[in-house]
């Protein structure tokens, strides 16, 4: 890489900012809101953060043994509309994320997978949440299970082609950016182009 | 695709919940925080949501004209480090996206793009915010200006060949969400495979 232009000429981004104030702001399931206020290592002027302190996320691509892919439909309260998902969900305190992936799986699907690897992780939202989204694909998933939901989710489970899936992916019926990211790790995935020759034949 | 199991007979994703009580937790610059209490049109049982209502995010994927990726590294008070992403940032009210993302692109690098077109967008977290995260793709980006950072705004602008850009992707160096989307709508965008066949040559 070349480097084009940076804010000073010092400038080292690696440099934390240092904390002068920190104050929780509020709690909900979902985070805790952290405000900071803090100085800047090259400037020393001071500036309000705000940081959402999460727990890990998980998503996960999940085949049957029939080659579809299974997805989850729920009215989702930040958009107000119902959505179509890949699995996926929040790691209790101290689990690890391969076994919250597969809790999930259980829980909104009841299947469970023969074969299980990791597709790696992202941060959801680096600017504002501390976190990691893990993505997990699940190979040859069978359903052992009934439904075991919370109490506030209420879903269908659908499973489609391929195909269908890909064509899903293409015209925004996936809308959700970490359902997104995890279909990008599965390309990226060293075994797909294999994967992907048996689906074709299914 | 093939329904497979549904949260209760007559169950419909689309209906949505009723609001009980709304109540405005806080505000911040890059959200206003909601709890809404809902009943569930199936159960009727009450549950509180938090939802965080956003403007609009842009994602610029930026090429020069000699075929190099722009990147901007700068430190991130969510994750507490430093990122390498691509340009991007928040709507103005009222402002249309593609007038944004070409604002974030010249204060955020100096460039302004010879061609310019829409990569589509999609809803950075449906179950808790309501907003997009739309995504545009400059062409034949030519540096036109200095840098005109916010105060609290701190970086350095890189540009790279393609194949330091995918390698990247691959190996984690572009580690926020909604940049591996933005590159996903790029790899979906009809005209990629000649764009990209022309990086080749570069």
């Amino acid at each position: 890489m070349r480097l084009l232009a940076q804010h000073s000429p010092d400038f080292d981004p690696s440099l934390p900012w240092l904390d002068l104030e920190v104050s929780v702001k509020g709690e909900t399931r979902l985070f805790q809101q952290i405000q900071a206020v803090r100085s800047s290592p090259h400037t020393d002027r001071r500036h309000a953060f705000t940081r959402l302190l999460c727990p890990d996320w998980v998503n996960v691509v999940a085949f049957t043994t029939e080659g579809e892919v299974l997805f989850v439909e729920q009215f989702r309260h930040g958009v107000d509309a119902s959505t179509l998902e890949v699995v996926g969900g929040v790691c209790e305190p101290g689990e690890d994320p391969g076994v919250a992936g597969r809790r999930e799986l259980l829980e909104e699907t009841g299947f469970a997978p023969g074969r299980w690897l990791s597709l790696g992780s992202c941060a959801p939202n680096p600017a504002i949440q501390n976190n990691r989204c893990h993505f997990f694909l699940g190979l040859e998933c069978m359903p052992v299970a009934a439904l075991d939901l919370d109490p506030s989710e209420e879903l269908r489970v659908w499973a489609a082609p391929w195909a269908e899936a890909q064509a899903l992916l293409r015209n925004g019926g996936l809308d959700h950016a970490l359902v997104q990211v995890a279909f990008l790790h599965l390309f990226q995935w060293e075994g797909w182009p294999e994967f992907l020759a048996t689906l074709g034949r299914g």
